[in-house]
């Protein structure tokens, strides 16, 4: 079965968990992991980022759309395509916590966004079991970006699917192209209003790179997503969660 | 603004509610004040609902679809329209406790159905405030009958709209035809499985009363609904009310 859960905090047992937030979050994991950062460590504030810093960390994240004080970049995928070291910190309000919540009842949580949706969806066409597409939201109300993502995944599977996915699926076809659906979104009008126009732009953009970032661990409530090409090598997983322990 | 609920459960402070159980308490609960009907009492289990049982009420329900031992219909529209009493109790799963969150929250809750969509549309055009469409939903499952209708009402408003609300209006526009929308529903599974497909089509037709069910008390987990026209005379819902309570 393919469900869609319209906010994290609805997420329910599934053996495939896929976490979306497309404006900003899921965009950036996605694309640090295609950009040569080995490991993203997702914290749900500012605070346990910065707890987080050190050596061959860089830290990223938002308040309100900018750069907090003490990190080196903002949530924005553009700013990650440089490494500034092996591993991303990234502060997150809304995909953070999405990513905690889908954790703690799934077998498998991987992070799709449009920037890598043919991989995402390659990935769901060999995974067997119940497929549950998690929409993060912001700030406890649903957004349109994300269950146009849950729709256009959905629609793209094979397979019985329940009346929420179908609900996605109306909405994606409903858009003719990605970059109207990110336009026409709530989650946009505080990125425009911050001038980062680009990053819609930018995450508009289809299929772009076949890294599918999976969780590999959780740590308390610091989330470890490496590329699923890369997440066999669970020694270098086990160092940052030591690390992220610390 | 506009907003919609997929959920019952999710039912957020709001000055107008609108609860929505397409399939089919909302549907039988206006065709019953549209039939003569003078108050729906609205319980949410069989249990309740048979508490309440005496001269001048008639009982309404359904366990899976059929009516239970000891009820007078079942939860059928089309059976409500000869009025056995001057109140009708209805035990429904998912519709009460969707009132009974929006009563929770709201200032005003109506309910809404095809069957009163244009009259509907006329009260909220005329309400001040944020309005909810809160959806109920089966069994925790957001249903697409319900997201339809949602769409539907908020299609047809003035103003301001969330994300959720835009979602809502996408599925609607997908649709030519209400039946096709009922039909495809997973609502509808159960329905034409207990052999009860006349329901479904009574359900999709629009427009056909003018009454516009409104809570006018809780009184403990009874929901007491009455039309719009009518909930003026407030003495005959006290009389309902601790009648109820007894």
């Amino acid at each position: 079965m393919i469900d869609v859960a319209f906010l994290g905090a609805q997420a329910r047992p599934a053996a495939t968990a896929v976490v979306i937030d497309v404006l900003r979050a899921t965009s950036t994991i996605t694309t640090a992991l295609s950009s040569g950062y080995e490991r993203v460590l997702v914290a749900g504030s500012i605070e346990r980022a910065l707890e987080l810093g050190g050596e061959g960390r860089a830290l990223a994240g938002e308040r309100e759309c900018e750069k907090p004080p003490g990190f080196d970049i903002g949530n924005s995928p553009e700013e990650t395509q440089t490494p500034r070291g092996a591993e991303l910190v990234l502060a997150t309000t809304n995909g953070a916590p999405a990513i905690v919540a889908a954790a703690a009842v799934s077998e498998e949580v991987i992070v799709a966004c449009l920037l890598n949706l043919d991989a995402v969806v390659a990935t769901l066409a060999a995974s067997p079991g119940d497929i549950l597409l998690v929409c993060a939201g912001t700030g406890g109300q649903i957004t349109l970006e994300d269950v146009y993502l849950a729709g256009r995944v959905s629609a793209a599977l094979e397979g019985e699917r329940t009346d929420a996915a179908r609900i996605a699926e109306a909405l994606a076809a409903s858009y003719e192209r990605a970059i109207d659906a990110l336009e026409a979104s709530s989650g946009a009008v505080g990125i425009r209003a911050a001038g980062l126009s680009s990053d819609i732009a930018f995450c508009a953009q289809e299929s772009i790179t076949t890294v599918v970032p999976r969780l590999v661990r959780m740590l308390d409530d610091i989330a470890v997503l490496q590329s699923a090409e890369s997440a066999g090598q669970s020694s270098g997983a086990t160092r940052a969660s030591e690390s992220a322990a610390a």
